[in-house]
């Protein structure tokens, strides 16, 4: 398919999943967190998915391939939504991804309340504002910090799209973990699964993946076995291996 | 040193820090989860520190090797108190160990208000009560069960008693990680530390140890590298063997 490249942008391919995705460095590029989350998320077989944050697709895109659920991505960067309805073009999904350019504050727009079976969330991770206020890249910028939306404003708005049961899945920082479970917690949303991320052995988690169920019973949280990324000679893991390149 | 052992008592060896512990199957038997929080918990070089549902002593036992702080022990069974306090003459270490028979919350009867460094411990880990109606060890099931106290009671208990910036350290289970960091931060205790211990790699975790900071400022929680136990042989692996048999 003949698909329109902008200056700077890139085909780049995940291997794994057999999925071709559109990328720039000056604008945005997924990162291992899209692939983690993607591989982390209880997907379910059908119903409706909903990617927040989507970005260029690339967490709708990964998981496209493990699922028969429609899967929406809201991104309210038109830029980063118009390179990832490219990729849904690239990877001939329009079938089952679509991208809509829209604050996440007003997805029942489109998608009504109650109605989602998963949320996934590659949200911004930093609370405090970019510092290189000389020269921002807002792309960036707003990919990153907490400028257009925010933990609360995250959670907030998946609660209302759940269906009971249903299930949200993020990726953050461990520094903010606690306010994951609190934020969780004040929606309803019961923390049940966390997977922490560790960048070698021997040193501290700089990920972790928290999956919810939107009004789920108290107690019963899993920690997941713990996922070392590199090994000492800064190669990829098996289990990472696998996710990006297949087995 | 002549120390009067009772039936169905024995000496066990906490060889890496040359401990020797009075335990008995019938009563109380300290469990890893003593030599973990021991070996976690950040310990003051000097000072106070409480050690709350003590049981053998042993917890105050393992960590006096590490440290010049005087530790007393709150052990609301006597049956236990008494062989943690014969523990303690069995290893000569009267003049910083002790161990008093009491409720945790009247620990100030004994021990000032906002004047302790560290608060170590290893509570009742269940909820529920001992199904074992018929004939319960009463015994193992206030060790065990949430009878006598709480996750509630035991930080509560702690806020009161620890400085500014004292430490609390816990041992628990994963499941209930999402009540303890919720308890802690209601009596303003800020979880800080983390480590999840796995019996295996490829395993969930079966156990967790939280450290939080009195008054602590919010954020900046550390999740330290998985701690996995056993090797797939059943072995201890290095890091466990260590801190049970030394080096």
């Amino acid at each position: 398919m003949d698909i329109e490249l902008f200056e700077n942008e890139r085909v780049d391919q995940l291997y794994a999943d057999d999925i071709k995705i559109i990328q720039s460095h000056e604008v945005f590029s997924y990162s291992l967190d899209a692939v983690l989350l993607a591989n982390f998320a209880s997907l379910p077989k059908r119903g409706e998915i909903v990617d927040l944050c989507a970005g260029n697709g690339a967490v709708g895109l990964f998981m496209s391939r493990k699922t028969a659920a429609h899967i929406t991505g809201i991104e309210i960067q038109e830029r980063l939504a118009d390179m990832g309805r490219r990729s849904i073009l690239l990877n001939d999904l329009g079938q089952q991804l679509s991208i809509e350019t829209l604050d996440l504050v007003n997805t029942t727009q489109i998608i009504k309340k109650d109605s989602v079976d998963l949320i996934t969330c590659n949200p911004p991770y930093f609370k405090d504002l970019p510092t290189n206020v000389a020269n921002p890249n807002p792309h960036l910028a707003i990919a990153r910090h907490e400028i257009k939306t925010s933990l609360d404003g995250v959670i907030k708005e998946a609660a209302g799209l759940l269906k009971f049961n249903g299930k949200l899945a993020l990726v953050h920082r461990p520094e903010r973990f606690v306010d994951i479970i609190e934020t969780m917690k004040k929606y309803q949303i019961i923390p049940k699964r966390v997977q922490f991320v560790y960048p070698k052995e021997g040193k501290e988690a700089n990920t972790v993946l928290v999956e919810g169920i939107n009004q789920g019973k108290p107690d019963g949280l899993k920690i997941l076995p713990p996922l070392v990324v590199y090994d000492a000679q800064g190669d990829y893991l098996p289990e990472v291996r696998g996710m990006l390149f297949g087995n």
